[in-house]
């Protein structure tokens, strides 16, 4: 484990949990002292950490915000040069690339589990994070799938579901419900602080859940919304449409009820998804369109739930 | 209780509660026959309601979406033309205007508890709805202040804070810190649904968080962001203004710090003006400048915690 951070420290506790070897290290010496106290294998010397990892054969994982990634993966390439590697940074076409650029030779699988909260580092970490969470398991043209496999059931051991996707259409569907809700959450904690100290005695239920991700560590939401920006600028420009057609309609015919209802019709909908009974899907991965099954799936919506020892990939979709 | 849906029953059940003697009316049948129900003195003959109202001198309170006031009003000014009247929507300067013109004789104070859930009706509600909440209870140049400590009185007998205000500060700052958020919440629902099952199916905490008042039945939305349209517009165009500087500052720099720090920044004052340590504050309802008192406290961020039996407001701010 590469990064000893929120994500990076909640999943080497959730994988030494299920009985996973593990080691970590960090150039964070609070974070890899805290890590060492908690009686994890865990310190600053990154290459040590990666040659023991190219001797082993283990699974590298990437648990760097985006910005260290290329440093990180040029160290990659001199100790562990053909090691299995994934990551779990929140843009995923951007680490693609840098992995092509910095560490052709390993054996690559980008990753991202949507889970998280709005503390960072060590202590904020916790072995149940991934409980029931999506983890995006990314499937290029190319990704080799015994390697995606071993990926996933990382995800899978620590609980939870994978969802099969490119770089790409990874980086769109983020945008909207991820990068898209943490720009509008600094939007609202900006005009809302503008209204001083009696707007914030009057804030209740709908100002704190809006702004809630609003007070993540800055540094972490610039990397991810910088780092997605080709993904993102189109979606900015939905919302910006939306929110100047309410501006609009609001001065000049005084009515909102086509912008209401579209948000109350996607919420419907959404709770539709989360709701609905899903089918089961079998995905043979040892098959010659296993990586387009598997796209498929997770472009529709669904989930791999288990990965059998036959290398079938058992999932659903709504 | 004139309205017994999810602020109208849940006043109704909490004034029983504390051992006021209560009856309502709604021109729902369901609310009516559920409210009878469950033990409570509920009909659906406004009128009588009134009558009983105006033969006790009891207090009135409308607790109906903004886009009915105006009818109950005419026949409040029928059959109760000079009652204690007080109001619960969350648009203060448009009540206190239809008051003017259609029930002029009432003794009326404003009133909005800072309380609400995404459901409505009156199976909805629940006496504990008002623990902990703001109240805002409206000072205006003109303001009976006995009638003023009797609404206050019905506020603080149900477990709120009191937060005096004039309808025109009360109506800034809920298009601050309710009714954008209800507008932003309705943009990122709209957007998230366009993309699909995919992003459905990624969408986490900041995504359900961000959304979760859209769920809102829309026109009680609609009822509270188009009444404050004059105080809404302006907050809507600086948020406009610093959505589109991100996407401005995205597309040419591809720089996002200034815009996500404001954000954080605004959490973080937010959060000390919670956490700040109150000092006292007496204001005597008797005296001369009471009025310009209370609106002083309200307009600093502070609160009134009681009433005392000599009418003196004990209240504190941060």
């Amino acid at each position: 484990m590469i990064g000893l951070g929120l994500i990076g420290g909640s999943l080497l506790r959730a994988a030494s949990t299920v009985g996973r070897q593990v080691w970590g290290a960090t150039a964070s010496e609070a974070d890899a002292t805290a890590a060492a106290a908690d009686g994890f294998d865990a310190a600053t010397d990154l290459e040590a950490a990666l040659c023991r990892a190219a001797e082993r054969d283990a699974l590298v994982v990437l648990a760097v915000p985006l910005t260290e990634v290329d440093d990180v993966l040029r160290t990659v390439a001199e100790c562990a040069p053909r090691c299995l590697l994934t990551d779990v940074t929140s843009v995923k076409s951007a680490v693609l690339a840098a992995v092509r650029t910095f560490a052709p030779r390993t054996r690559f699988v980008g990753g991202h589990p949507m889970a998280g909260t709005t503390e960072s580092g060590w202590r904020a970490g916790n072995a149940a994070l991934f409980g029931g969470a999506a983890w995006v398991v990314c499937v290029e043209e190319d990704t080799d799938l015994p390697a995606w496999a071993d990926v996933a059931r990382l995800a899978l051991d620590v609980g939870a579901h994978v969802v099969p996707l490119p770089a790409a259409a990874h980086d769109e569907a983020v945008a909207r419900i991820s990068h898209l809700p943490h720009l509008l959450a600094a939007v609202l904690a900006s005009v809302g602080a503008q209204g001083g100290p009696l707007a914030m005695a009057l804030a209740a239920g709908s100002y704190t859940d809006g702004t809630r991700v609003a007070s993540t560590r800055p540094d972490l939401v610039r990397a991810m919304t910088e780092g997605n920006r080709e993904a993102l600028l189109p979606v900015l420009d939905e919302a910006l449409g939306r929110l100047g057609a309410m501006r609009g309609s609001l001065a000049s015919t005084g009515g909102l009820a086509a912008s209401i209802t579209a948000g109350y019709e996607g919420t419907q909908a959404f709770a539709r998804v989360r709701e609905g009974t899903p089918t089961g899907v079998r995905v043979s991965l040892g098959a010659s369109d296993a990586r387009e099954g598997l796209r498929a799936l997770g472009e529709r919506g669904g989930r791999i739930t288990a990965i059998t020892d036959d290398d079938t990939a058992i999932g659903e979709v709504a």
